[in-house]
């Protein structure tokens, strides 16, 4: 794509061993085009995000540091009215109700309120993007009319009371039931043990006069499994209504603002029709019937209307990941720390390889997360608007929720937690944002599917679409593939993804850098990681199914460890690819520095990815210790490469001050640099600086040693002691 | 050590891949004597950590969660109080004062306190370990009689102003400056510039009435380098003195019990004899004396002084990983979730290979962590007590302190972080610690050194030591030394450490992981590593003496990722290490359980950092391909043998309920999955419980398909298309 960066100097000498790196002279000649490439980065539904974010930038949206609890939680619902004025809310609803239809630019628009403040955004999603979406996508004509205004217009706070204290992610197994009573019509709701009390819920502590309760459906005595239903909670004075009880939640890591509580019923009543009845209904008689015949695929189709949580999730957590990069690679540039190659102006601390090593790959993985989540979100649109919503898009869309929502939210928390010590101790300052956003989206990785169980979903889906290949093939077909893996572990099987080349055996055939940074070899390092795991857990697993049920859970349970960092690979591949077609877009011709910057930051984070799993590539043979060796060296170059280009990078994702509200990103440590600089810089050049009692001490030892010499005769090449002048208290200097 | 895990069957076969695992049927069989193995981990001072936490398990030494800054701020000041009363803080002062001259039981005890609430750990640490101990160390008789007694009975809470805006851990460069005036036998302390307010200061916000002062010591002209100066900056009503001025740090993000703020000065002036002047005195007539003579060793000296921060850092961040650990192991130990190998029954989690992986290795760490810091605290001990306190004595003690509180404090964010993750979203109540302890250590890994720069300094001793080694080596040995490393990668240098035996090429002769398991293999491939990388950096900067200040900078600063990894490859070695010791002092013959387990607990900790590291042993041939991955499935059957010990285990860390004070760790959860597992056990038992639609359904298709077969020959040998019988939903099952 760039020729500049194919045609540099290679990475490694001959013999393999890192080249010096020199100073990239080059680098910072090319210009990023920040506006165009702003533009890029706010994606599908630019005008949403823009719109979103400006609402975001008013003061009355945001955040206010060290409110108790109880006032963040009013403030924040406060700012849910002002939402529901604005008219923000009702993008994803059907024009009957007055909504848009626009499900893109919902989710996107909510994903911006992240930057007033995560509550904000949470606790939205839970009234719109939970309560009020379940009545819309798990109900029918009556609930719509009934119920969704209410909820879209917040004269009703809900709940959305699924997970319960026993049951997480399990959320078919969940213990509350609605019986139906036959003589009343009515359904008869029940909490059967301490377990099964609904737990976590927003708007359940105080605001919540109503929910949408997930409870096993059993009527003439059978089960039909989890269904939602719509139950008042709460009287117009906040009391809650007979056999519903509760408790608040209190404390919590994080998102206070929001008022998460526990809710538990005693033979608590709601008429027949309040069951949301979309794929599953009760007749006056009793009867169940469905649309969908399999328990597990109505099951799934239900929840898999709720996919938008992960969407958001998602999103929200690049664009914290963003504004956490943006803070801390503008305090970078601008602090300063330790004399090093001068006598008189301390090192940016930018300039430190270190530095660059602990924040530049987080902001390559930003990108791609970027990229990714635009094209995650017009795969959900395209579902959600009916575009392209067969089973099988709407599959892939659940597979793709679970495999980009777990990276990306372990992503900001990593990224936050780095930004943060990289601002040393000023980012432990609440004023500097870092620490309250940390907190705020550390739930990110465990709800809405905790990430290590969406994980293995995505991991199960790879193992399913490899079964189904092979499905065909005959047995000794079969049997040979399994033995030439075993035999020299090169095949490369396919998973989710397929391959149109052959992945040469790296390995033997590599001479330089040049192969990795080639688009196509870092595909197919990326691709060919995936497939071979899954095929290695497939063929471990090839057994299981004439195990007893314990033995095949033992022996998948022995896999579970390896799937689930194969389903991490998968994820980090889409996000490659996603990164990829980003980087197509641009025109080589008409922008080579915008064009340039991005290809060394993609290939950053495709060579960062291969590096982190060397150990992987080189067991496997897809990779020679050499080629290893040279990429880490050639990381390094990379990272030089685009230090200069670091802030305009982070520029384009463009939030204002008025969104990352961090003094210390305001401009204020250069002022107070340059202070510094002028006032030794003014005591240098007007000779009112003291001597230095070091200096004296090194001059005196100078003319000692002179003396010295002069009276003894040299000693021929005597090797230094001291590589490097390294001393024990060099770094403290 | 322990027969019994070296004869089990080798974890790979013949030909190098993974053998299935087996259940190790033996290893709950063994026992670990916790009581005996608790006694071990409360280490030295074992009375001085007792006491410590039996005072820690008073409710009113306790965090109360959700109080605002300023409550929290009065809580703890009136915790210090009784600290006083108590007598504790006492121990670490001279006799003459009343003290106990107990260095070691001193730290050990404030460590403890970690327990009761962080910000009472910090601000005792605050109060007598940096203030008092300034006043105690940098001082003279004169302070000790002065100053010492009202720092020690909190009459005059102070701050320690040494970080400045401008510069946190480059103390060196700060630019407050003391110049002395012999016209009136002061010191005038001056702020130059913004950059230069003392800053992060606990005391400073509110409490503080006195600062011991970092400034440049300037007389007669010449700058003579940081000293430290007792100062007052606030009269008895709270008001700052003349001349003092400053601000609230305000919220942070943890440690909210500690009043930090900001400090500057403009012409304040203290007496002559307020500077602490043991290691630099400034006579009546302005004449600099120092019994040391070169300013950088001066300087060195002095901060060296002041090192029980980092030791008590480190002994407190294992203490919040081991609370951690015993909080989320004894929850997955509780909670089930997901049937797998039942139709009934639901799995624990802990019985999750992937749950495992999350938590074990991270206790195995603590363990080692643990064991590390109890030697750290003698070396510390036997300085402060003048047992052995040479200059190398004093060396060796700051580079052990700039090797372990790095990892410790970072392996206790990783250890809070995965203990909160994997309790789910019960890990993201505050009522449950994880978050408060998390949120509290965050700032643990930038303060008393951030811990990237520590690392810097222990990597520059390395070196050091590295190139005294060969200061004595005639040039010709050195040329080839070098070029024999280039070549075959296989020297093996020395640094810090030195090794009795030669390292053997694993690469080529290794056939199974019975190497690895072996103690002193494990030793050598740790120690390889570190020396090995060392040497590589030395031999990149070689020629560096000969360049420029700016390019050998440059050189130095192309080598500093490696430079940072080699030393924390250092400290993971001395963890190892200590780890190695500890168990080296159980008997097999009179107990070989505990003997045992702990033996697999160090393998686990040595063989993770190898698989760490692995690629790098893969790039350097020091682990083939074969031996890499062959160590995965060991460690994987570790895991499963030290399963059924983890309870006992954490429970060794003996950390009660009064310590722990999390809900999810107090058996609640046992409670909870036994009422509703002997629930569901009565319907079943009594006929009450409802058909399950999905059951049903499954028996319609059998009898469906069993007809279908009467009438349909049976297909030869059709190969399963579900290894595993994986569905896209089974983890939402």
């Amino acid at each position: 794509m760039v020729d500049t960066a194919r045609t540099m100097t290679d990475g490694t000498t001959a013999d393999g061993a890192p080249a010096p790196i020199e100073a990239p002279a080059d680098s910072s000649a090319v210009r990023v085009d920040t506006e165009a490439l702003g533009r890029q980065l706010l994606g599908t539904w630019a005008d949403a995000r823009l719109a979103s974010r400006k609402l975001a930038g008013r003061p009355e949206m945001q955040r206010i540091e060290g409110q108790s609890k109880e006032e963040h939680r009013e403030r924040v619902f406060g700012q849910l009215k002002l939402l529901v004025e604005n008219g923000q809310v009702l993008r994803a609803f059907p024009s009957a109700q007055g909504g848009q239809d626009d499900h893109g630019g919902n989710i996107a628009g909510f994903e911006e309120l992240v930057s007033a403040d995560p509550s904000l955004q949470i606790k939205s999603g839970v009234q719109w993007g939970l309560f009020a979406a379940a009545i819309l996508h798990l109900g029918t004509e009556y609930h719509h009319e009934a119920f969704l205004p209410g909820a879209m217009n917040l004269d009703v706070p809900g709940a959305f009371a699924m997970t319960e204290i026993g049951h997480g992610s399990d959320v078919a197994s969940v213990a509350t039931t609605a019986t139906y009573d036959e003589a009343t019509q009515e359904f008869v709701i029940n909490t059967p043990f301490r377990a099964a009390w609904k737990e976590f819920l927003g708007n359940a502590a105080v605001h919540g006069t109503a929910a949408t309760v997930f409870a096993q459906l059993i009527t003439k005595g059978v089960n039909h499994g989890v269904h939602a239903l719509y139950v008042p909670i709460r009287d117009e004075n906040g009391e809650f209504l007979p056999g519903v009880g509760g408790e608040d939640d209190g404390l919590k890591g994080g998102l206070n603002g929001i008022d998460n509580g526990r809710l538990h019923f005693s033979n608590v009543r709601v008429p027949r029709v309040n069951l949301l009845n979309r794929y599953g209904d009760v007749a006056e008689d009793g009867t169940y019937t469905s649309p969908i015949a399999s328990p597990g695929r109505r099951f799934f189709t239900m929840l898999g209307t709720l996919v938008q949580g992960r969407v958001s999730l998602d999103g929200a957590a690049t664009a914290a990941s963003a504004m956490g990069l943006a803070i801390a690679i503008t305090y970078g540039s601008q602090r300063r720390q330790f004399t090093a190659g001068s006598d008189t102006d301390e090192e940016v601390i930018l300039d430190y390889q270190r530095h660059q090593r602990r924040l530049l790959p987080l902001l390559a993985t930003t990108y791609a997360a970027t990229f990714a989540h635009d094209e995650f979100l017009v795969k959900f649109d395209s579902v959600f608007s009916g575009t392209a919503d067969s089973d099988a898009d709407r599959e892939d869309l659940e597979t793709l929720a679970a495999a980009l929502k777990p990276l990306s939210t372990w992503h900001a928390l990593d990224t936050l937690q780095e930004a943060r010590e990289a601002c040393g101790g000023a980012g432990f300052m609440a004023s500097n944002r870092l620490v309250g956003l940390r907190a705020d989206l550390d739930v990110f990785v465990t709800f809405e599917g905790d990430n290590n169980v969406l994980l293995q979903l995505v991991a199960k889906r790879l193992l399913t679409d490899y079964s189904k290949k092979f499905a065909k093939a005959d047995p000794a077909a079969l049997a040979r593939l399994v033995a030439s893996q075993a035999a020299d572990r090169a095949y490369h099987g396919s998973g989710l993804r397929s391959l149109a080349q052959t992945v040469a055996d790296f390995g033997s055939t590599a001479r330089s850098v040049d192969h990795l940074r080639d688009e196509n070899s870092q595909r197919e390092l990326l691709t060919d990681r995936v497939e071979t795991m899954i095929a290695g857990v497939a063929g471990a697993l090839r057994e299981a199914r004439h195990m007893s049920k314990a033995d095949a859970a033992a022996a998948f349970n022995a896999q579970q460890n390896e799937l689930i960092e194969a389903a991490r690979a998968h994820g980090e591949l889409l996000q490659w690819e996603a990164f990829t077609r980003a980087l197509d877009k641009w025109d080589e011709s008409t922008d080579p520095g915008t064009t340039q910057v991005l290809t060394w930051l993609r290939d950053l984070f495709g060579l960062g990815l291969i590096e982190k799993h060397a150990a992987w590539y080189l067991i496997n043979g897809r990779l020679s210790p050499q080629r290893a060796q040279s990429l880490t060296a050639y990381i390094d170059r990379l990272l030089t490469r685009i230090r200069p280009h670091a802030v305009d990078l982070v520029n384009a994702f463009g939030y204002g001050p008025e969104h990352l509200r961090a003094p210390i990103a305001s401009g204020i440590e250069q002022e107070r640099q340059d202070e510094a600089r002028a006032y030794y810089a003014e005591q240098r050049a007007s000779g009112t600086a003291p001597l230095d009692e070091k200096v004296l001490a090194k001059q005196a030892a100078k003319a000692a040693k002179a003396a010295a010499a002069a009276s003894v005769p040299k000693k021929q090449g005597k090797p230094s002691s001291k590589p490097g002048r390294p001393t024990a208290t060099a770094a403290a200097k």
